[in-house]
């Protein structure tokens, strides 16, 4: 009886921060759909049974959207809480939002929309009184408190439970996506800690937002549910598919933008993304959308809008990183000491860019919209011309430029903090302050030299002819492309978020000037520069364009010692053994003999090593110089010399080969192409060595002048 | 001295009706971009030139913008001031079409907005009578004699001067984007004769539309501006990032809907399309929006939205096929007579679906809207409740109907005569009607039965709970999206249309809906379909899932004569040449002996016809026993004997290559992800055979149990 029929559990998987083999995934994906398409002819069961298998990628996304649209939901309706807990309490119903309290309040008027007697702040709870320095004082002491609270609940909690919850997680998906192994990361421990903590890191007032986490989370759903079905379960190539389109639900939820959300995944996120996961991405995203939309966190029909909340850090190391729960305690305390007395850094992001992107209607009370009116006009409310500016519009100019400074500055030390934490909204609020800032100062320039050249075609006097609002628009989509390098996905995303479909020429041309611009200053956005920094295997779309040859880049290089092969027929068990333990190559090439060095095929050291440690213990007469077979037939040998030990079907017999001429450039796009972990090199025939993708990204590395050392895993 | 130093002007070029090898043009390119950035470190002058052939991409972007929304612009005017020459002629100026005739006119009700002095019908003109039976017919007489003097304007131009200008194109610019080579087919000449056709064919009143052939305008525009520049004239793969992008702005003109356009590109026409790609496409699309909104051939300043005219035709072979002049006449004919009677299919598409996607207003004149007021309610105009349906609206049923059967009857006749035409609008319109057909019939059972289990959750009786206008435009994309199958393209598109961002989710799901639909009918899109039709050598995204080898697919088969290999120095140039005229393969592997069978490497026949041509007429002593050497070095021979040809310049020492246990499904991968135009087969090392596009083509074909001789091109 031959022990090896059955595969071993573990036979074709992956060890931890590895990089999969994509061909090889696909065509284990064809083969168990093979199977289970010739078993669906046998009975009715199977049959039913093949159209759930066929039908289990739409159930998938399914249960995606569902799930990701309700955390995100439910993370919104939770923030929106904690974060009013700061400040007090809803005496009717303690669950209750400081907006929700009021709702039921009798309170009519506009402008006491958010005063009611059921809603407390703290001091006035304790004390009695509303009123007077000591109360203010009381209560800037509880929030502050509270803040550092959450804020250290939600460090701790991702310190000690789940290390993996800090930060966006794009750059991680990124290089998971690419096919690398990373175990834990999408988790089901991670996404309950990151979902916790991301409500806390938010609620602390922090400089942080939940954008970008809430496609870690979203992630992290694709993968538990692909846990439910054994065809993404145990196929990493297919397992991504599904990643791909949670990114796209996370998006779609973050932003309340399906089609941004699918874009967002196929320009920034993805790696390998066919047409079918294009259309289970829109699926998904559309599911998702529609399920926060049912459950409604923000109280309007629509979809999020511009609601969006909270802004996120760059990535980077202070010297405080090495003691996480200190630095975030100090930011916070720093963070909510200096954006107090600013009423433009006081207020959540959101609202600021929201305020920003607003024109000044004539019910507008914000200082802002100080213009002096001209009382000889009377016009409807949406057409008012262009105004001088009254003193709170010089006033509300100074406070922006000293926000805009303190928000590039505080976005720097923010960053990477061991805490979930996004990118969007802090670049979208830097962009829309100096957008403001310019088109307020070219709607004076137009209001007082209208009869500049530049002026006088486009601005007939008493009309509006400059919208300081639409500058923040763009100034919002130029710095968020500056900073991700996303174009179609960005100018998406901006009109699902705004409704601003007649914007798109002026938000196009934002996106393509930043993208030049900061293309100008180096090729890579924010996420890749991340993934450099953390070594990540990760192989960019950039064209190589050096004259090497894949001779240059195989191994063994001259002085190295020889290829380490194996033979067909001729190796015995003990010799396969010496070369696992000398040696941590992933993989072995098999040759017909040493002299000929003709190659046959390629062996995985894992499945070897599996394969003769289950041999030794479960078939009798294997010994240590029992002959290794990788050939079709193994000799008939007598009972009493040790047994062969045949291993063809552990062997791929159809490794990639290139040939030692073949251009590193053309190596790179089929390394990139096909997702190759390792690639054979010959020249006439014979086998002359091996290039693995980290050997790819080295000589990349090298040849970009950078320390090659930096490609940390394999 | 060797003559064969510098290339002559043909190689590395390809034939008509062939494929092209896309790793080979880029590795071509890398090596073009290598010499100019090593150059351009010579002189400030190589420096310049560096710089402007970096920048040539985003050049040649520009240009296609410029030129296509021009062309977009003037075709939009030229067809609407002939459409209006059919009917009468503007007297205060010629080239005034009905509407821009009576702008200047002092008649300013809305009525009579279309009445006016200066504008006369044909009779009015002749006879000086403005009513009665006679004048009608006259009108009518001539309106008939016009649209057919058009198109047989229209198909005699494209018999005699430009056969490739009819149909929509865009089957052969994805086969093309695939790397197809169809000579002419986006040449200078086709680009007149479109332009010219497409104004007649459309103003003819016949059952087609302009927005597919835009297209194929377009992209004769970027291959046109790609002969401008050596990077994209001489390199095919290259020239085909800029038709990709090319394809986006003819989407971005034909809708005004620039990322519509850029998805279109992506999603359903592209093969290739990196990011650089994306890009480039949106920075055309943004260009060519810009450029048409700049022309601003509507009168109004936003983007074309819902202004898109006339529909459009399937594809199928009539009988009359073989008589283009007469089919396109008799179908003109037809058209005319049938559609006459119904109001629905008398006027012009886009009006019809404009009307059909309205919302019936207080102020809708429309039949549609002949609804029973309430005279006790009395609400605003946004706010009209579900009202019992008047006469009008049940004979607008009648006659929706009927224009239902006819539409789609028309479109299938109209199916793709030689005259150029496009797609969209008919699957549309037909959408489009059904569509409101089902939303009057819902709106009508709401408003009779709203104690209706389905009706009573979400309709409050004098509540406007069903919108017929919506239940079109979801129809419309439904409709669409069926033919088509495309998904987050059609959603863009739609919503860039008609401004409906609220109404993403219903157009989301009617999306995916009749994709699923759709595809239990067949896999293929209309587009496919025409290319299957055709024989063209595409390979689509589809799925290989059988269980073949590479051995079972290469030639030679068994029986079949051993493959024609080169040795690398024992075959003279005579051998050769018989090989070239005994065979029509397009390149021979070249081994180390005919016993060895070693691969060192391939070369093309066209390759070898030329230099050996070459060599004979201006090397001294190659005669036809000289030896043909593809090795580094040739041996020294006296100068009695024939002197050697060394061709290793022209031999490609990186052949691909798999081993004859490859599964199919990964040798189709390659091949599709690749680009490649064939492959060698080796195992162990030895050269077992050859398999080339159409190879696997034909494999596939058989496969489906299709007819493996359908693939006609190579």
């Amino acid at each position: 009886m031959d022990f090896l029929d059955e595969p071993f559990p573990d036979v074709g998987t992956y060890e931890d921060f590895h990089t999969i083999d994509w061909l090889r995934e696909k065509s284990r994906d064809t083969d168990r759909h093979r199977k289970i398409t010739s078993k669906s002819k046998e009975s009715i069961w199977e049959f039913i049974k093949s159209l759930l298998d066929a039908w289990s990628g739409w159930l998938v996304m399914l249960l995606i959207g569902l799930l990701s649209g309700t955390l995100a939901g439910v993370i919104d309706l939770a923030v929106d809480w904690m974060t009013d807990l700061k400040e007090g309490v809803c005496l009717s119903a303690l669950w209750y939002s400081h907006e929700q309290c009021c709702w039921t309040s009798n309170e009519t008027t506009f402008a006491d929309r958010d005063k009611c007697p059921q809603w407390q702040k703290w001091a006035e709870l304790m004390t009695g009184y509303t009123e007077g320095a000591g109360v203010y004082l009381l209560n800037y002491f509880l929030y502050v408190l509270w803040a550092l609270f959450f804020s250290f609940l939600a460090v701790s909690l991702v310190r000690v439970f789940a290390p993996y919850a800090c930060g966006s997680g794009i750059p991680e998906i990124k290089t998971i996506l690419s096919g690398f192994i990373i175990r834990g990361y999408l988790g089901k421990w991670t996404l309950l800690i990151k979902t916790v903590t991301l409500v806390l890191a938010v609620s602390s007032g922090l400089s942080l937002g939940k954008e970008g986490p809430l496609v870690h989370v979203a992630c992290c759903c694709g993968n538990l549910f692909c846990s439910l079905f054994s065809k993404y379960s145990k196929n990493e190539g297919k397992r991504r598919e599904v990643l791909s389109a949670a990114a796209a639900a996370g998006v779609s939820v973050a932003f309340g933008a399906p089609i941004g959300g699918v874009l967002f995944s196929l320009e920034e996120v993805s790696y390998y993304f066919p047409l079918k996961t294009l259309w289970r991405s829109f699926f998904a995203a559309l599911v998702a959308a529609f399920t926060l939309r049912s459950i409604n966190p923000f109280g309007n029909n629509r979809l999020v809008l511009f609601y969006v909340e909270y802004h996120t850090p760059w990535y980077m190391t202070t010297r405080l990183g090495k003691y996480p729960v200190l630095e975030v305690i100090a930011v916070t305390g720093i963070t909510a000491v200096l954006a107090f007395p600013n009423p433009y850094t006081r207020r959540s992001t959101s609202e600021l860019i929201s305020e920003l992107f607003n024109d000044c209607g004539a019910l507008e009370s914000s200082q802002l919209c100080d213009y002096i009116n001209n009382p000889n006009m009377s016009r409807s409310v949406d057409d008012i011309p262009d105004r001088p500016a009254g003193p709170g519009v010089y006033s509300a100019l100074w406070q922006l430029t000293l926000a805009l400074v303190f928000k590039i500055v505080i976005t720097i030390f923010t960053f990477g903090m061991k805490i979930p934490s996004g990118l969007f909204i802090p670049s979208m609020a830097v962009g829309a302050i100096a957008g403001r800032i310019v088109g307020i100062a070219v709607e004076q320039m137009a209001y007082h030299h209208h009869d500049w050249i530049i002026f006088k075609n486009w601005c007939r006097p008493g009309a509006d002819c400059v919208t300081p609002g639409l500058y923040a628009m763009v100034g919002a989509a130029a710095c968020l492309g500056g900073v991700t390098r996303m174009t179609v996905s960005l100018v998406v995303i901006m009109f699902e978020l705004t409704g601003g479909l007649e914007y798109i020429v002026p938000l196009m041309a934002a996106a393509v000037t930043s993208k030049w611009v900061a293309d100008a200053f180096g090729k890579e956005g924010i996420y890749e520069a991340h993934i450099q920094l953390n070594g990540y295997p990760y192989l960019d779309q950039d064209e190589f364009t050096h004259r090497t040859l894949a001779t240059d880049v195989m191994r063994p290089r001259r002085n190295e010692p020889p290829l380490a092969v194996l033979t067909q027929d001729s190796t015995t068990v003990e010799d396969v053994e010496t070369l696992i333990k000398d040696t941590d190559y992933n993989g072995f090439p098999v040759v017909v003999s040493h002299e000929s060095e003709r190659l046959i095929g390629f062996v995985q050291r894992r499945d070897l090593i599996l394969n003769i440690k289950n041999a030794r213990q479960k078939q009798d007469g294997v010994v240590s110089n029992s002959v290794v077979y990788f050939t079709e037939d193994a000799p008939q040998i007598p009972a009493s010399n040790p047994q062969p030990l045949k291993l063809r079907r552990i062997l791929n017999l159809s490794p990639f080969t290139v040939t030692d001429h073949t251009p590193m450039e053309t190596v790179v796009d089929i390394f990139r192409k096909l997702g190759l972990r390792q690639c054979l090199v010959t020249r006439s025939g014979r086998l002359l060595g091996i290039i693995t993708k980290k050997d790819v990204l080295r000589h990349m590395a090298q040849m970009m002048n950078q320390d090659p050392e930096s490609i940390m895993f394999n």
